[in-house]
Parts: structure tokens; sequence; C-alpha cells
């Protein structure tokens, strides 16, 4: 599998996912303005992948930076941090990354300028091996509801391709399908950027494991005929009373599994997890420009000129719709989770925004 | 407004579907195979326009015709009408109107040549007028459960272009309007065809009734957020028992407004009952081919190579699920289907396929 995101000499390489599945081509950034972008036009997206490239779009900055005072060094580090911040506004796993990046500046105020780079190119990689790490975790842990034969419909992409590797919701698929069960996926489409036919497909299709995909109106029929035995996505951001914002239609699905008796079932690194955050309501919900809804994918216009547009990128799906989350330390109820990862969280990720 | 079908002096004109909202482009039908074609390439779609458009390509094989001999006429206008109905199995409009046809070919058994092409035109273009009026009357009558300031969802493209004019679902929203309602319509994109964003959006904006264009994954958070007072769609058949086939997604749409309390309205003509049918589940569902999924409207390709797909047209809304079925005759709840709408059918379309 080709790495979604690396550190290569001091290049950050993205997999361009706005070419999948068509081309397979790789970004080199060469400059942090160069990953914000990438981070922006969703040529790399899913929440752990935005957190990993912007640790290292942070690193990249850090190296490619002419500051040679302490003082000076850690001003642009600051606006290099804002800059990411706003690149995108739902996935917390960003304010996560940059907060891990900023707390190396100010536990290291001390030390000098080389050591610094050394420092946050360190932690920008200990963020991404430890995501691959929590999502093989989460693999681990997901797997034991998946059953021999089970039909699992999934939403966007929260694979390999939205993660440091291995991925959260497709990752449970990767460990059950690892672990010998005979599964078959039902990938949404997911309008409008296509990330279930565009990304999930070929991610599944690369491994050889049998997937079907749907537009995203088909969901609803098929759990109707009783075809599918379990929903699993991922997560943009989890409050802490376990309401859970992913990429819009998540909410539909979420509703259409309940009136059916369909487990769903959220997976989710720890990093997903924003504890400063009561309640889904409070979780800042992305609304993106509306020629992704009305000129499709391949930049053909397929409504009338000058329509009215509302496209918004993620929902919020309340707690009671949620089967458990799938973290790295185990599965959950929504419920659980502000006891269970919050407490642990203490002094740690304290949810700042900017 | 342009016609969707017409027969102009020997020629059946159809407002070519595949080519808006780009382009407005008139497809002359010189024979039967024509209208055939574009009722199989949704160049002609919507369950009465089918009808409509099936009912005049009969006339025009009739008025084309090289049979002299009223047996050889005969035979071939059987003929004729079974291409028809293999055109496309869902709407019940086809068969309806074909049926019609055929009533006219065996009632008038005796008559000349001559005079049976000219009682097919006449039926077709009565059953023309007669949906016209039909939609009208849904349009008053459904316009009583729209209030002012209402904000209305509906999917895919129940409309004048679906029809013969004016609509059923949007045949409401028009009358509503025309009543000076201020009613803000949501249009689901509706894939994989995008006749919402295509065609319902283009048709409102005619109108000039203010239309916003959505995913469909959008229409849950919507009603969520309480900003949906309505559902209206149409339909492609109903059972007996007020079961409803309509596009994809409609099904999800109805389980959504149950679990927020919105109203669902289906609006259609009588000839879209088909009380041959006792539930929806005898409904035949027509599956398209995968390319409709694959490769958006514009022919790009979105999803990888040889990837499986399914691409239900359909689906089936159960009765339960639907606050009441708009016909020209007046608003029924789906249990009463049966008893108003099948007892006055006795003796006429008894469901006949092929």
């Amino acid at each position: 599998m080709i790495p979604t995101v690396e550190w290569r000499d001091g290049t950050v390489c993205l997999l361009d996912q706005s070419c999948l599945p068509g081309e397979v081509r790789i970004l080199n950034c060469y400059d942090h303005h160069m990953v914000a972008s990438a981070i922006r036009d969703l040529k790399v997206r899913g929440a752990p992948a935005i957190g990993v490239a912007a640790a290292l779009g942070v690193a990249l900055a850090a190296h490619t930076t002419r500051a040679t005072s302490p003082l000076a060094f850690a001003q642009e580090m600051e606006t290099v941090c804002a800059e990411f911040s706003s690149t995108r506004p739902t996935a917390v796993n960003l304010f996560w990354a940059l907060d891990r990046m900023r707390r190396v500046l100010h536990t290291w105020a001390q030390a000098s300028v080389d050591t610094l780079k050394r420092l946050l190119l360190k932690e920008a990689l200990r963020i991404q091996e430890e995501d691959l790490a929590m999502n093989r975790a989460i693999g681990r842990h997901g797997s034991t509801v998946v059953a021999d034969g089970h039909q699992i419909l999934t939403h966007c992409n929260a694979g390999a391709l939205a993660t440091a590797g291995y991925g959260t919701a497709l990752g449970v698929v990767r460990a059950a399908w690892e672990q010998g069960k005979r599964i078959h996926v039902f990938a949404d489409e997911t309008r409008p950027v296509l990330q279930g036919a565009r990304l999930t497909a070929w991610e599944l299709r690369q491994e050889g494991i049998p997937v079907t995909v749907i537009t995203d109106n088909t969901a609803g029929v098929l759990m109707k005929q009783r075809r599918i035995d379990l929903c699993l996505v991922g997560a943009d951001r989890i409050a802490a009373n376990g309401d859970v914002a992913n990429k819009i239609g998540t909410y539909s699905l979420a509703v259409l599994a309940k009136a059916h008796g369909v487990p769903f079932y959220v997976a989710a690194p720890s990093s997903t997890i924003d504890c400063a955050i009561a309640s889904g309501e409070a979780i800042p919900i992305e609304t993106r420009p509306p020629h992704e809804v009305t000129s499709l994918y391949s930049g053909t216009r397929i409504a009338p000129e000058g329509v009215e547009v509302l496209n918004l990128a993620f929902d919020v799906t309340p707690a009671d719709y949620i089967t458990g989350i799938i973290t790295e330390r185990g599965i959950f109820r929504p419920e659980q989770i502000d006891k269970v990862m919050c407490s642990a969280h203490e002094g740690e990720f304290v949810g700042r925004r900017e």
C-alpha cells in the first residue's frame, strides 16, 4: 500500500487523493504552504491523515525556516500552526496534532533552534507512528463485532487513505479479513466528493476485499432487504457525550440503521475525541463551496447556473444512534467515552482551537 | 414552459432531458423506435411522461406503417406495444397507456386502417390532455397541505418534465406558489442520474420558485435541524395497499421523515396506481447499468475499473411511511387507495404486463 503521507528527506510526500482512482500521483511538498493547500483542497483528507499531514507540515516549516533566533523561530512556528488551523474546521485531529507540536515548542522553549527542529520532526513522526499503531489496535478490537459472512455498509473513506495507514472503519474490515472472515463491503459512493466510490472501492480492491459501490440513496433499501449486518464509519470529531461528527450522510445512515435494527459502529482513535466539547451541537460544521455539488467531481456542470446550493461537509450523529465507538483502547458505548477516554486525556489535549 | 412531449404533424418531439440543464435540445422522432430508445435512455423520463410518450409512439407507428390490411395493422401495433413494454419495467403508467391504446384496437377491431390510425392518435392525445388535467387537479388538492412559509423537500423530478406538464409533486409546489404562498424547495440532487440537480432545479428556476440543491446525504441533517416542513415526491407505481415505488432513495427519505415527524406525501395521477398488484413487494424494480454510478453523468470515471456496482433505479416505500397520496380525485391515506381508486378502476386497466 502506498503511504498516504510520508516524510522523505525534507519533503512531505502526499498521495494526491483527488486524482484517485484514475491516477496514482504523489504530491511532493517542499514548503508547508503546499501541505496546507493540499489539506484545504482535499488532496489529503480523513481526520487522522489531516492531523499527521499538519504535524509533518509544521516539521517541514521548521526544516525550511530561515529563522535563527529561538524567539523568531517560535513566532514563525505559531504562524505556521495558525495557518494549518484555518484549513479545515471540523476534524479535531488537526487541532490535536498542532497542539502536540506546540507543546514541544513550549516544553523546550529554552532549546536551540536546531534542537527544536529535530524535536518537532520527531514529534510529527511519532504522531504518524502512533496513528498507525492505534489503527491496528482499532482493527483488533473492532474485528470482534464482525462475523464470518457479514455484509458491512461503510460511508466515505475511513481507510488507510484517511489515516497514517491501515484505517479506522476499514482497519476493522482489514482485521476481520486478515482473520479469514468472508465479508462483503457495500461502499456508499459519498457525494459530493465521492470518497466511497473513488477511495474506499480502490483501497479495498487493492487488498482483494469484496466491495460493491452503491449510491448513497441505496443504503436504505439494502437495510430493508436485510442485506446489511453492520454499519462501520469513521469520525471527524467525537464530543465528550459520544455524539459524532462525520461525513455528511452519516446521520441519515444512523437513523436508517436504528430503524432497521442494524448495529452502527464508529471507529476512531482517541485523537478524534474532543473532551473539551460537551455535545455534538458545539462541533463546528464546515460548509464547502457549491461547485463540489454543481460541477460533479470532473468539472462538468450538472445544475443550472447560479442555483443556490447548501454543501455541508459533515453532520452530527447523536450518541443514542451509535451502538459502539471502537477506539484503540477497546469498544465503548458512546456514554462511556467521557469517563473512559476523557479522564485519561486530562492534562493532555485541552481542545484549543483558534 | 417547453412541452416535455409533443405531437407535431406526424413527428413526436421530445425535450431531451439528458441534455438539461446545459442545453435545451428537442429530439424529433420520426419513427417509434426512436421514441422507445428515448425512453430507454432516459431522454424522456418520469412515469406519466413515459406513458404519454409511449402512447404517442404507438400513434406514430400507426402513422408511419405500410400495413394496409386491418389484420397486418393490428399485428404490427401489437409488436409496437410489446417493444414499448420492454423499455422500462417499473413505471406502470407505461403499461396503462399501452393498455388504453390496445383497447382502441380491440374496441374498433372492425374499423378500417385509416380510422384506426385516427383513433389511436386521438387516444394518445387524450392521454396527454388528461395527464395535464390530472396534474392540475393534483396541484389544487395538494396545495392544501402546503402552508405559507413552508420548506419542502423533494426527490428526483416529479415536475412538468416528468409528465405531460405542470407536474405531480412539483404541480403541488406550483399550485401553492401560484396561490401566493412563500415556499422554498430543497431539491435532492438524486444520484445517480441527478434528476433533482439537473431537472427540478432547472424547472423551478424557470418559474422563479426558490430552490436550493442539496446532495442526497444532506436530507437527514436538514430534517434534524427542523428545516423541512414537508416531503413531496412522485411515484412510478402505487400498489393497491398504498405501497409506493419511486426513485431510489425515496424509501430512505420516508424513514427519515417518519423519524423526524415530517409529513411525507406522494403525488401521482390514478394512472400510476396498479390495482392488480396487492403490495409493493410484487413491483418489479429496474436495475440499471453500472456506468450510471461509476462514470457520473458526464462520462468521467469515478470508481475503479471493473468494480462491482448495484444500481437499483427504484425502491419501495411501504404505505405506513406515507402520510397521504395526492391524486386528481383528492388526498387519501394509503390504506384508502384500494377502496377509493381501485373499485373505480374496475373494468378499466387490469394491470396487464408482458
